[in-house]
């Protein structure tokens, strides 16, 4: 149930927080974060605390950061030590990645040994790994147990777990043997052994996997869950598919800024300070300033044609857009084709050809269009209408297959084809159609 | 596990069929199609023919539209009767959406009137709406039911169902009252009803709700499934979470696209033939060409200002590309913010103060950079370079601030914030530059 927001500040205002509190645990705990989050910090704690400690505990682990600490700065040593032991295994991590240190000391000081060691373990797998994102809370079955004997199992200990959709079989060493599905359990018979109904061809991943490996595993095979073992095979843990929406989220954002020519960046825009924001920007366009230098350049050298005839100037920021967007269209494409896998590598001269055959069609209307347009409204003298628009035609082309190519380019030398974007295409595209436009101003206009 | 592909080829090449055999139906279905893919037609054929039956529905749904068609050309009615009747839902509902009117003819012939009338249901939803992506087959249990009633009845029909882990629970008009999950099934007691342990407040779209909006859903609740009502609130079916992965992926795309002046497809980039390619591209290149019209406008106008200093001509392609790089910076951050959710309209006053304060930085590290290395390195006259170096200060501020501020009131306007991205952003930041250059160079340099 969503919110009824009027009736809330009604009940807020009138300070009836029994009613209140009855609404909220009908909602579900991530709307009723959003709620508390939006609200003043005295009486969202007040509510907060007459909140079930289940749900609490929910709760407390969608909030961001700063209220997170908020909230244990002001609780007190009991109600700390119940959310980190209830937290899931995963959602603690996070936090403890997320505080200062004498907050982390405080949780750690109400963890046992084992479970520090643990953290400890989990705090130094590398952001971004498979490690990083995996949790501890799955379920681990024997393969000489039966059906019953696991379901019950599952029975006694199921609800403390993230997910127990999806059992593993580990031996006695915890190398990961096979896989059952709570499906399967269920539709078995009670004395099958797990041995016999278990699926040997475990697909996983390493602790040190990158994220958007495993991200690439879940899309392909829509699985529920992924285990992640380590460097001896062991099973270490599980990465369940709703952190992995987030993770494809947060990699695509990467490759929008990076697109953008800005360095990437997992904090959220409004959370992130003018400063940091600033630094991500400067840099590219710093760079691409001055590659810029080279266009002037040429412009400077070609300072007599202009001279001669200032008009071809009007002409340039037209030709110049136009190129960079053919560029982009491409490029966009290809950087897309890549990330989804639609396009690999070896594909590259398919990609070529296409573009190429693209770009004779699009080059071609446009040049027409733009003949007829600055020749016939315009009355531009002829002889520039037809450098213009041949040079529209040229520089439409090279862009289409210098964005297609780029980006391929670089994957095969193991950069990030997301750099090969709009930005650094259009200033390369730039350079080459000036270069063009002079060339075929000089041959046509000094005859 | 994947293949091994010379130990493939050379079973291949050896025509080991049986040995051939053995080696995929080890494989996960989405694998064998793409071995099979990649062969010629008629081993392809012979071998996909050997396959277990269950295998082959599974390897069939995986297969693109022109191989489907291949094989439903080469197989027998008895053969296709298995695979219509075995077939996912919405898979079948897949195929039919993609083959010739002669072969939905042939497919629906071998279906009986009730999955008729059903499939004509289906394929008259919108595309992308929810019901397009939802499929029939999952699990619905009565509320006066036991668990134990609830685990027998899954596990009488349990394993031929897309998902069994979350139950629905309905009335005699197929009303959505509830829901349970395995998971709670698994734990509960035998005799407990399920109108005691299931959750009331369900979740849910209506069939024609767009499917961004079942995206969202399952993204903020890390739903496994989500159930899509009718008009009347009854039951029609389910999306699941594998499905929504592929959507989340495909609006991203169209995102792209849109943001680098494309009209949004669907298609894959390299099953998309040429002539829709190009369809695609040239309408906005057009709009964006003509549109570039007035920049040229604006150059003629100061025709002479160029003419006594044609030196200012060769920084334009700077300002104009740094201009276009600042603007596209902040609208694909806003974009992709108003993308996720994470920048709401609400916050368009924060985003522009925002923007407004980082135009600042960098454009005073921008315009100070460039003073030094034009003034200095380039030994390009004072009143030229401080004439440059202000309008780049001027030019960033401008474009980060429209930048920031077109996506959002797009999205206020009810337009989709992705076209007001980097191309359009340069058209327009291009104009208000070569403005300001040319008033600035008036006031200077004609002193």
């Amino acid at each position: 149930m969503k919110i009824d927001e009027r009736r809330f500040e009604k009940l807020l205002e009138n300070k009836e927080y029994i009613q209140l509190r009855e609404d909220l645990i009908q909602m579900n705990a991530i709307d009723i974060a959003e709620v508390l989050e939006e609200i003043d910090i005295t009486t969202a704690l007040m509510l907060f605390r007459m909140l079930p400690k289940d749900i609490a505990v929910d709760v407390f682990s969608y909030f961001p950061a700063d209220k997170q600490k908020e909230i244990i700065a002001c609780i007190t040593d009991k109600e700390l030590q119940y959310i980190v032991d209830e937290l899931n295994f995963d959602d603690m991590i996070d936090l403890l990645e997320e505080m200062p240190a004498n907050v982390v000391k405080k949780i750690l000081l109400n963890s046992n040994y084992e479970e520090r060691k643990l953290i400890n373990q989990f705090l130094n797998y590398p952001p971004d790994s498979a490690g990083s994102l995996m949790t501890i809370e799955y379920v681990d079955l024997k393969k000489e147990m039966t059906v019953k004997e696991s379901l019950d199992h599952i029975k006694e200990i199921g609800l403390t777990k993230e997910t127990i959709y999806t059992c593993y079989v580990t031996d006695s060493n915890r190398k990961l043997e096979g896989l059952v599905s709570l499906r399967k359990l269920v539709v078995s018979e009670e004395n099958e052994k797990i041995e016999d109904i278990m699926n040997e061809e475990v697909i996983f991943v390493n602790t040190h996997d990158d994220q958007e490996t495993a991200a690439d595993l879940f899309k392909r095979y829509g699985f529920l869950a992924l285990p992640v073992v380590d460097k001896e095979n062991r099973l270490t843990g599980i990465i369940t598919v709703d952190d992995i929406m987030a993770v494809i989220d947060q990699e695509t954002t990467e490759d929008f800024q990076k697109m953008a020519a800005m360095s990437p960046s997992e904090e959220k825009y409004l959370e992130t300070n003018i400063f940091t924001l600033a630094k991500h920007r400067i840099i590219w366009l710093m760079v691409l300033m001055v590659s810029a230098t080279f266009t002037g350049g040429i412009i400077r050298r070609y300072e007599s044609v202009l001279q001669s005839t200032v008009l071809l100037a009007s002409f340039i920021p037209m030709l110049m857009d136009t190129g960079g967007n053919s560029g982009s269209q491409s490029s966009t494409l290809v950087i897309r084709g890549l990330a989804l896998g639609d396009i690999r590598l070896k594909d590259a001269g398919k990609v070529i050809w296409k573009e190429f055959r693209i770009s004779i069609i699009v080059g071609l209307v446009l040049g027409a269009v733009n003949f007829l347009r600055i020749y016939y409204l315009e009355k531009v003298d002829f002889k520039i209408a037809l450098t213009v628009s041949m040079t529209l035609v040229v520089t439409v082309m090279i862009s289409k297959v210098i964005g297609g190519l780029l980006p391929i380019l670089a994957k095969k030398m193991k950069i990030d084809p997301a750099i090969m974007a709009g930005p650094l295409i259009t200033t390369i595209v730039d350079a080459l159609s000036l270069l063009i436009y002079f060339y075929i101003a000089s041959s046509i206009l000094v005859l």
